[in-house]
């Protein structure tokens, strides 16, 4: 089956958002926690965390002005800070439930029933049954121009997590934690390890290296 | 465990990439395909394409300018148009192995063995073995100040797949072809469905989809 961009544009706006959503493939789940400036925190679960350099160590994500996510959005403008916490298989229910409009002086964790945890590094909150907790600086937000969406790049300023789970060669084991991933907009998917591969070179052929970075 | 930016800071440099890396939860994996200005065709795995809208349909990549994606991003620079294939389990290696520094004057389609196949609306080459096919073109480059990498932005002009895999309601199940997510830089995992949850309110807790939609 061919589908054009004039079959796309066509689309009914509900069908061609979970259509185009689902394109992209799987995507992470994360939950991210911010405090505003009269002290009410806020959780949004986010599908558009992405990777954007190791060195200084770089996250990014998409924000929509327009949506639920505004308030996330204007408590990190506001605050320079913000958490990213993996979801995982045992609250995808509460974590999906962050995504209803609860008015801006309610506390998604107290309206859907998570726990804040703080650190002495910023006073954004974490979530306490997240397996991997991240502490963000704001770094830059830039407008995408095509479709006035923001991009928002924070620096990684704190990871709490168990060791046992980062391997010898730094590599973290994110399916023990049951870390889950999205796709679509409401779909959750936990995942089963297929193998590790070794670094790419032209004149062999890569082979597992499972097991043996332990 | 916490770990904070002075101790990410003094990382070995690949204990980091594989850290930070992961960190970022999971990822999908997807094969760019382009053809450069002498007619040669190039093939790449990236980890970096997200959802950046669906009205207009827009992919994002991250791309580092001095990595073996170069030709990529140099190809898209000078044809404005890419194609996005999404990986599944059964080429996982070959998909891998485009990762490695083939010569500009070699194609990695041939080089890995997987199949070029060519749709009439661009000149970028899909990839036959991939079960999602998508056509791109380019519609800006921005550069990442913070780390000098490359935000490519597409807007999304054909998709090619099986439409026994669209549900009614345009979600699409990426589950039955077998695509799969990438974690850290080397690591591939096929999922399993958790759930599809409802659009949440704050009065009512979401409820399950699953199935429905069909």
């Amino acid at each position: 089956m061919q589908i054009t961009r004039q079959e796309i544009a066509g689309m009914d706006k509900r069908f061609r958002a979970n259509f185009i959503n689902s394109l992209s493939g799987f995507k992470s789940a994360n939950l991210i926690g911010t405090v505003d400036m009269q002290g009410i925190s806020n959780l949004c679960i986010v599908s558009s965390v992405f990777h954007v350099g190791a060195n200084p160590p770089l996250l990014g994500m998409i924000m929509r002005p327009h949506t639920v996510a505004r308030d996330t959005l204007q408590n990190i403008k506001d605050t320079e800070e913000f958490t990213i916490n993996h979801v995982n298989s045992s609250m995808v229910r509460q974590a999906h439930q962050t995504s209803a409009r609860y008015p801006s002086d309610v506390s998604e964790f107290d309206a859907v029933g998570l726990s804040q945890y703080k650190s002495t590094l910023l006073n954004a909150p974490y979530v306490e049954e997240s397996k991997v907790r991240i502490g963000m600086q704001l770094r830059s937000i830039q407008e995408i121009v095509l479709n006035k969406t923001e991009l928002v790049i924070g620096e990684i300023i704190e990871v709490q997590m168990d060791n046992k789970y980062v391997l010898e060669d730094g590599f973290i084991e994110l399916e023990p934690m049951n870390g889950v991933v999205v796709s679509g907009v409401d779909a959750y998917h936990s995942t089963q390890i297929i193998d590790r591969l070794s670094y790419a070179k032209p004149d062999a052929s890569a082979s597992s290296i499972r097991g043996h970075a332990k």
